[in-house]
Parts: C-alpha cells; structure tokens; sequence
C-alpha cells in the first residue's frame, strides 16, 4: 500500500491526555519518529509492532538535525510505511511541524495532523487557572524563550510581554528566563506579576514552582537544585495568581 | 457518595479529538451542563444514563447568566452528584472557567480540569499550518473580539496584534472582525497579512475562507450569505499564508 505521514501530538506527558484519534493512529502505526520530550507511557500506546525510533528534536539535548528528520520520515514513507512522527505537546505549537509538513508535500506524500493537549493546557488544567479569566487577561500568548542558537530569540516584542492584561505562557524557558524576565521588567511588565513554573505537568513527578516574575529565577534554580526534573514551562500574568499554588490550597488529583 | 464538578473540554466538535480522560470522565456522569457550542456527536459520549442541560453560555444566543449556572453546578454536585460542566474546546481558553472554578472551591467542592483541544488547534490540524513556523512566528496569540456587552473590548493591545512576527486567532470575531481588522491595521499591520476564517472546525461542516486582512471581511460576509455555519474563528499572520487552503491544494481527510 501507499505510505503516509501523520504528525501526532503526544500531549504534555499523562497518556490520558491523548486524543481518541492520536490513540487510533498510533495504534495503526508501522514505524513511530518521537521526540525525547515524548512521556514513555504515551509511547506505550503505540502498536506493539510498530518500529519506534527516537529522533530528538526537542528540549536541550543533542538531536537528530531537522533534515535527517524529514529525510527519513519521507523514506520510510515511500517504503509504503504509515509513519507516524510523534511530538510532545501539539504538533503545531513550537513543534516544527512546518518543515516536516513541507517535507512530506513536496515527496507527494499524503499527510494528516492530529492536534495534541500542549504543555500549556497541562499545565492549567492542573494548576485549576483558567488562562483567560475574565478579570485578568484580555490575550493569551504563547512564546518560546529558545532560538536555534540556544539563546533569548532576538526579535521578541517586550512590549507584548509587558501588557498586564495578558496571560504569557514561555516555552523552553530555563536558559534563558532570568534574562527574559529582566527585559520584560524593563519594557514595563510590573516585577510582582504572579509567575509560576511547572515542570512535567500532568506527570507523576510534577512540580510547580509559585513565585514573581522577580523571584522566579531564584526559585526555579532552588528546584532544580532540589530534584525538579522533565520538560519545564513558565506561566506569568495576573490571572495565574488565582492558581490554588498561590492560595496554599493546592488538591492533588 | 460526595458530590464533584469536573470542568471537561469538549474540543473543538470532532468527538475522536476528545481526550480519553474526558472520554472516562463523561462516562461516569451523572449530570452534563453543557455549552451550546458543545458539538451532539460529542455529548453522545456521554454516559446515556447522565442528565444532560443545555445552560449555553457561549456563542452569541442568549443563555443562562453565569451566576445561575454556578448556582445550578453547585446545588447538583451538594445532592452528591457527580456533575460534568462541559464546555466546547479547552475550558481554560475563553471558557469562563475561572468563575465556575471560584464557585465550586467556595462550595467545598473537590474541582477537577480536563483540558481540551481548543478551536485554533482543531483549526490549525486541518489546514495543516503549523502556528509557530519558524520562518514566520515568533509569538502565537488567542484573543477574544467579544466582550461582555458584545462589543470589541476595549483594552486590546494593538501593537500587539499589529506584529508581524506573531501569529494571531481571533475568538467569537463574527460580529466585530472588519472593526478589529481596521485598527489593527491603523497600528501597523501590513493589510496584505494572509487571513483566514474557518467555520465549525474538525466538523463535516467545516468550511475554510482564505483572504487577507483586507479583505476578509467581505469574503467572510460571502460566506455566510452562501450557508457557512457554527463556530468561526479567525487566524492571521504570516504563517498562515503556509496553510493548503491559500496554495490551492487543499486535501480533505
């Protein structure tokens, strides 16, 4: 038969996050491509015959390049494979699915997109803050505080960081926040704005980590000092302020 | 037993893009407090013996008010009922979550989230565009182009929006989008910005209108006098202009 590629969102780690077609299409699966930030049981659910090969691609690590990604996802493919690359989060939110979409076009292969839960959304649901709520935020935004150097990208808009009527969520932040947040303090985003960390949302290991977008920096060296582990998200804005970590109330589900 | 409220993300209408674990926690419902926004073939996931209330709350027909809601969701989980409020997308996008969670943590209720795949997601898959394409987007933004009273609101950062490395969707725009595109564009976005309009997202109704910041509103007003229907939403930037839909090859799945 005719291969194809399917780019699927893993989700932020807990395999109950995946989505009834993600489940459908791994299961379904010849050969899976999956990032180092993919959780091991979401890789779990993919079809005990599948080949599962783990390309990188994400986090901090030394990884495949992003050519040999496509290169090998469009082989296997024409192989007559159902490939299935495997990201965490939401393939089209900071997952580089624009390149192996293009990739997979032009070899004239057939590709499908399946929308995960991203870190974002993990994390909310478990800090119980909604990222739009009423009194607090008028704009969601999404950035990543990583470039293809491993540096701050050069062309952030301080200004859109700055608004105190937006909720920002950071992407790939632990090189790079204490500088991110010094530059967001100079364009005018108010120091004492409630700013917390999650590391492994949605995973057994979890960690959340509540301070200011002034003492954050502090605090997120002290947790990783103290064991915290996995993929790592910075949330900031009035509205994480009404997260149960802030009250001292937080449940654990 | 102890009466709950679980906060469920209904996703943006496909039922397959529902997580298993709304899956499960619908499955164990007694009562469903569901959105009008929320698609049927997704409250037919529900367990056929839970009690299933329309209190709207979302789109632009009139519906319960917020506080009788909350009232309702907490009078049914104090009889002990296991209550689902179950709202299109993620509950913590536009979803007044924040109310509801407030309402039932001063009831002493146990509150659980489960996030969902929100609209520009659902969106973002079956135009196959990734919103953050490195060559285009630095910064991906939800807004809402409806306030309380209906109108646009009126804290909007434009310089924001008016970026041209971000990437921007625009919530509930149907009423307010030629107003919003205006201003934008009176702050600096380059009116040629490809712009898209994508109505009832990942459902067999779904219809995809591409045009430009110009000129979408009158394309979207075309195709809404030509029968395009249910939740719009739209996305602009330059990533967009990467979608199948502006190069003519759009493949349907």
């Amino acid at each position: 038969g005719q291969g194809s590629v399917a780019l699927v969102g893993a989700g932020p780690g807990d395999p109950e996050l995946l989505t009834l077609k993600a489940v459908r299409v791994l299961q379904s699966a010849d050969v899976v491509l999956y990032d180092d930030l993919v959780a091991p049981a979401v890789l779990d659910v993919a079809r005990r015959e599948a080949r599962k090969m783990l390309v990188g691609k994400t986090g901090y690590k030394p990884s495949c390049k992003q050519d040999d990604i496509n290169a090998l996802m469009v082989s296997l493919a024409r192989q007559g494979k159902r490939v299935v690359r495997l990201k965490g989060g939401d393939p089209m939110v900071f997952g580089r699915a624009g390149e192996e979409i293009t990739a997979a076009r032009d070899a004239g292969l057939p590709v499908e997109v399946v929308p995960g839960i991203t870190a974002a959304q993990g994390a909310a649901s478990r800090l119980a803050v909604s990222l739009t709520h009423r009194d607090h935020a008028r704009r969601l935004q999404f950035v990543t505080a990583h470039a293809r150097d491993g540096k701050l990208p050069r062309d952030i808009d301080w200004t859109a960081l700055a608004d105190p009527a937006a909720t920002t969520v950071v992407y790939m932040p632990q090189r790079t926040w204490a500088e991110l947040a010094e530059r967001a303090v100079a364009a005018g985003l108010d120091p004492a704005t409630p700013a917390i960390a999650v590391f492994s949302a949605t995973r057994p290991e979890e960690r959340q980590v509540p301070a200011t977008v002034a003492t954050l920096a502090g605090a997120l060296h002290q947790a990783v000092a103290e064991g915290a582990t996995g993929p790592c998200l910075i949330l900031f804005g009035h509205a994480i302020g009404e997260a149960a970590a802030f009250a001292g109330e937080l449940e654990q589900h």
